[in-house]
């Protein structure tokens, strides 16, 4: 017999990514889908089938229910992947964990008390490309870490937002909290993290809000750039740079410098890893088509999710790893 | 009737780049040379002629000699160019002006009081790339600089130094004083206040001796790596790395953000500055030829400096350019 | 309130390119067709909405009629731009303005003395590539312009008109007055006009039929190929070529000669600018993405219309550009 | 026995191409020199041996000698080859055969009374690419010829002639007679001559000093720019631009449109033929080496006269080609 | 009056190539289908039109159709084909000819007899691509061919065949017969009699089931990898490989060694013929678009077929051809 | 105290690579020669030091010389090699280790007596390419290796060998024996045991002189292309091409098909070997410069020998390696 998933929240992730790889899941049987507003729960019935729960408590208390989906406003994720938790039911929750590393300690705490799984949906860890790179670097052919840069820029999340305007929640501080940080930094510190086996300890940084203004023509509250100095428990040195005023190009690049080699990741529209070495040597990957015409593909993350759940087999990120990702977000914002 | 030039101290940046540039300048006479070591003037008098100064006192009294090259050790700067300036000459000192911020205002307080031109050699101002990629920036056309990042590293100069041992001077802090900070940060700080006509106000960074060791096998007495970050006096922030352990190829790169495009300097073989703008459109500048044969080729600073005391046309820096450039380093090293 | 527009002449003109690019303008409320194929207005009326007017003299004389788009066939463009003209509308007449300059002249008067608004719809005028050339070469920064090249040439109408056969109109005297200089040479003698800022004054040239053959397999009654040679206002030299008989890739490349470099347009698909200088240094601009798949895209026109009409900013081509152009095409075939 | 070769003038063109690729025939055994100033002729003995001629007249009465090279000064070809052939020699003439059609008459009336052979050095001929393109065009299986576009252009001769100055003899009427046209424009004419087996029959043409100076900073009193139309005995159309002021990359193009093909010669410095055909289709030929470092090689002329001269094999170019190409370029400067 | 078009077998080779392609032929008026499955029969008529025959018997007796297109399995070709000739119909037989050379002689006595049309579908004659190779190398610009090497391979029809497992007929022995070598083998052996115009004589080879397994996990039981040498009547030699475990990009690549120069088809993807000479000459030929986007493009086989039986043009591929590219696959197994 | 290396034979491997790259391995401190012919020895004494060996004898007999290099005739391999190993050397013995496997084995059994160290130089085994793939196909990453193909041709040894022209030795049977078998063959014979790390065990072949002709204009008296199949111990298949009649480009080139992938080496000019999988996955290593402009590079074998014995570090090629590759050559000619 298969797995019955519960989600909680029905906006936008939820219908282009949770519940359609849910439904391809060899595993999954069925979804019941719960949302403040019933109207939008409705309408992804009937999308994808399943069944509604009447209110969030009948959710987690659905001795059928196997597993939540957290997808709910990052504002809430401690309340409900909390309850969900102590009510038994392993919580995929969506990133990030939680606004503050403090409502993230509650959460972390009843997954510790519950025994239940808890893995959060840090998908930069799921591309062929990141995880080829782990892989190269942990072998050891290359020696260890020194040092590492990272990047994440964009024009700006209005232009793609649901309102497609300056008055974008992303802008305001009540709502995005910690701007460009939370939402493009929290995925590369997870991603170095991921890449070399390591934490990030020591931070220092700039933020400020250079550019974007908001719908009144101010600048906004929330930082639209940072820019950071790491050190990790391992004592390697990096740099981060998380923008939403890069207006060219998306940058989504990592380079990693190790001891006999420098790899490039994302830095090369075709050959997404480039390694070089002394003497120009080079170990190129070619691992993405160029032109992905399906932005809708499979992610990887329910999958791997399922796959803990029923086969145990280890996911690439649970819960502990994205409260280490918070924390340094939170420290960059103290500086 | 012509220029007498004064060089004092006879290394290999005055027999690769002084002594050549200056007798190919129209404007030149006679060079005279002094070292401390009779024999490397007299070496350097059988190579391109000139006559020998028995002592730095005969040098710069002088009455021939309108100018005067400090290529002397990095420590004594603030001794010979002080003294030259104080006797009417002219000086183009080599980079660093000086090991510290303090010997360094020695020296422009002398220059003040003497009247005379103080240039130092930056030379990563006089690459055509860097010219153009400044016009660019000052045109106006992609609005305001927002943020930047700049990055200096290679393999390390123990393989390129004379002693081609990891004995090198380089690595010891009596002659080096900031390690990689000095010897590649200094460039790109200078090079990015050339760029976006801006001084870095603030800074934030770690260092240390990552993976060099000495001959003894032990770590290096400076560090090797440098990670920081930037807050300008007009608001805009950046990054910097600068290193001495890129095991593949060196990178000299910089990018600039402005309100309507990214500038991209050195990050491509052919295109040495690609601008790429929203929508996808790019402008590329091809101005240097991929395989230089000729890396003795004349690098302008030489004719820079002449043409300012000739024809008082205004170098691309000056002392107090240098200035404020080892006082970054120095707050560097403070962090 | 909004403008309202009329359209004489219901072909394929007016469906693929006027009305669509009307209704998307936002000072545009409705459109009013008329068609002496009162079938072919009513079919565009299913498509875009609006209404017919029942005869010519309506559209003209309806009051709530700002400005006429005049799509009817090339001979009596002088009768119906006229009109509309004198009957105080502004008009966008189709490309060219009138078969002779004889009959151009008439429309001049008339908007001369109507003080209304003509605009002729010279596309190559506002693609983004011809634009960005216009600004460097203008711009000062690689002299003067000394010599020119223009050249359109592809495989012959006869494979995309409506016919699809040798029995084009294309091919006809009497339809096509003057073959291909009036079907491709006059748009790149209208596009140098712009380029360069200037108005080519004499002309030399050789025409003849060298190829094509008509349904009857005889040699056509126009020209399929005019080569000639050009000499401005200012003194500038330049070639043209104009075929229909290019069996390859369509030819549209214009390079421009200055006294400090060479601007190459569309010679290069990826790079649609190169600017050359001596010593190899080059300049590179891609401005419009390689695989265009959508020829249905705003080119530009009907916008830059309203936007001279409604808030009088200058077009970059009105009725005297293509007067002057004309005239070129003129002495082309009096050679 | 081998051959006995007679050199008139002992320029470059001597030094560089005619005396050692007559060394390196297998067929020649002596150089004999001649100039008015012995010490050039001297001076080549030195370097290739042989022997010197007091007089020109001895130079052509030596009855060893059964060949002469006229390289002497334009002005003078149509007394030295006339007499040379005369003298029953054959004779290799530089190009231009002569500075009017009226001396080159001259010439060929002396070929014809005499019987002996008569070549000029139009070395554009023997290039491996327009030799394989010529082929190609003659095949038939691109159909017939339409049309043509030639081109030659760089930045001027001021820069690579002896005196390296704006006083160079190609600037003075006396000397060059036809500048840019008689310079290039006739290289270039006799290659469509060649390419297309065809003759030049029309021509029209603007010419003029557009942009160079002589040392007194005075336009150049011939032209420096021709831009040409052509008409062909078989009736083909086609354009020429002849150009000293290309400030870019030189540019030594050609391109023939055939009825079922376009053939490009030197557009692209990899492929340097390429030859499009209807529906995307093409043929590309890589013939010549990217970079050539050796621009002393073998032209082929020199063999290519001796071969003819003693295995009475058909050179590529004979008095009357270039006799031709001289009377279009005479035109070009009636227009 | 039009052509009569019978069809034995409505599988997916009816479908997608000769039902469609027999329609866009102009002198094909109807088609008659007949499939001892009715079911598929009628499916067909329902999207194509035309009728359904009763029986086979029926099929072959109808004296309104001309030609007969044998799609039915290939253990049966001999006697469909047979008997349609017999009964005085041209035939189209798919590939290949027979299951073994006994079969295929019954076949080709029966075309003897009858004095009927045969044409078997090997289609690699028909590229463009392919067809052009045959003609420069037939063309004898590059001398006689002396050694060949081909190649057909990639990762197994289990992954595109119907039932997309490892159950596939092709992986049985009585279905499949000679496994790779029938598969791919025969394509390429045929192509190469017909690119050297000459016939393969003997055969050394080894084969193997080296990699696949039937759908029990068991090795299957015919061959998944043939490797052979050959000697051709006229004495030329050369390699083969035919593989269904190329576990990357499909490779079609052959390669015609001659005297002169060495023609590579299908190495390159943009270049689908590369002819490479001695001194680094090479003439490269883009005959496809790189992206194909329909496959479903016309193969010319039925068009070829069409215009033998209509207008008597020789096709490029008779019985007679397909019966010696068996007999070859015969020795292969046979080793 | 450092090694004392004796050579036997003078010639140009001798000169170009045995003794230069003994002179600068820091454990060799002088070279004794020895050839027939005096001059010779003398002749390289002057040019690398050392001193000469008036007879074999006392060259194998010197108890100063601790290794001997054999680059005598391949025809008295057998006897050099075998009494330097019964004197208690070790030996480096030219490739290939004999003319035939009876030769072979009477080395072997003197190496095996001796217990002496006995090298090969088959020097494919040392390019930094060919030992990269060997550790990538032995990694196991790809799975098992299934099929392979290799390739050696070039347009022929006469153009390069010393006599330059048909007499050369190598088409001669008393020298040669196997023609291009043994040239070029083994070489790769030998590489594939390498990167596979199997054996072939079974070969059939066809092999012909195709295409050369001696000083006479006869046909040769060896093969000049060798066409081959393969089975290894392990029972993978594989297809060899050995040929000096590739009037092209020289291939060098190798694939190696396993389980998971493909590795083809030598096959594309910047990336040298390229891994292709199954969805279009490519991995890419750049391993050496692609213009090599000096080609007199140390091979790395010298090396390798004198670490084996100095160091007893294994060598990448031992005499029964030479032996195995030996025994396929004899295999392919008895074909």
């Amino acid at each position: 017999m298969g797995i019955t998933v519960g989600i909680v929240g029905c906006g936008s992730i939820t219908r282009f990514r949770h519940a359609p790889e849910y439904l391809t899941n060899p595993h999954v049987d069925e979804i019941v889908f719960f949302d403040r507003n019933r109207h939008r729960a409705e309408s992804l019935v009937k999308e994808f089938g399943g069944r509604i729960a009447e209110s969030f408590k009948e959710l987690i208390q659905d001795p059928a229910i196997d597993v939540i989906s957290d997808c709910s406003s990052n504002e809430v994720h401690h309340i409900h992947t909390t309850q969900a938790l102590m009510n038994g039911k392993h919580v995929l929750c969506e990133k990030p964990l939680a606004v503050s590393t403090e409502h993230a300690k509650t959460i972390l705490e009843a997954q510790k008390k519950s025994g239940k799984k808890l893995m959060v949906d840090h998908n930069q860890r799921f591309t062929k490309v990141h995880q080829k790179a782990r892989k190269i670097i942990q072998s050891g052919e290359y020696g260890d870490v020194l040092t590492f840069k990272t990047t994440f820029g964009h024009g700006g999340p209005e232009s793609w937002s649901v309102t497609k305007s300056n008055a974008t929640w992303f802008f305001k501080k009540e709502r995005s909290h910690s701007g460009v940080a939370g939402d493009l930094g929290i995925h590369k510190i997870d991603l170095v993290h991921y890449l070399i086996n390591d934490e990030i300890e020591e931070v220092k940084s700039f933020a400020g809000a250079l550019d974007k203004v908001d719908e009144n023509n101010q600048p906004i509250e929330v930082c639209d750039n940072v820019v950071c100095v790491f050190k990790t428990k391992k004592g390697r040195l990096g740099n981060g740079s998380f923008s939403w005023t890069y207006y060219g190009e998306e940058d989504n690049s990592t380079t990693i410098y190790l001891q006999k080699g420098i790899v490039k990741i994302y830095h090369d529209l075709e050959d997404q890893i480039i390694i070089e070495q002394p003497g120009g040597e080079k170990a190129k990957y070619e691992l993405e088509p160029i032109q992905t015409n399906d932005h809708q593909s499979n992610t990887g993350v329910i999958d791997a999710f399922i796959d803990w759940v029923v086969h145990d087999i280890d996911p690439p990120v649970k819960g502990e790893d994205a409260y280490s990702s918070l924390k340094v977000v939170e420290r960059i914002l103290e500086n």
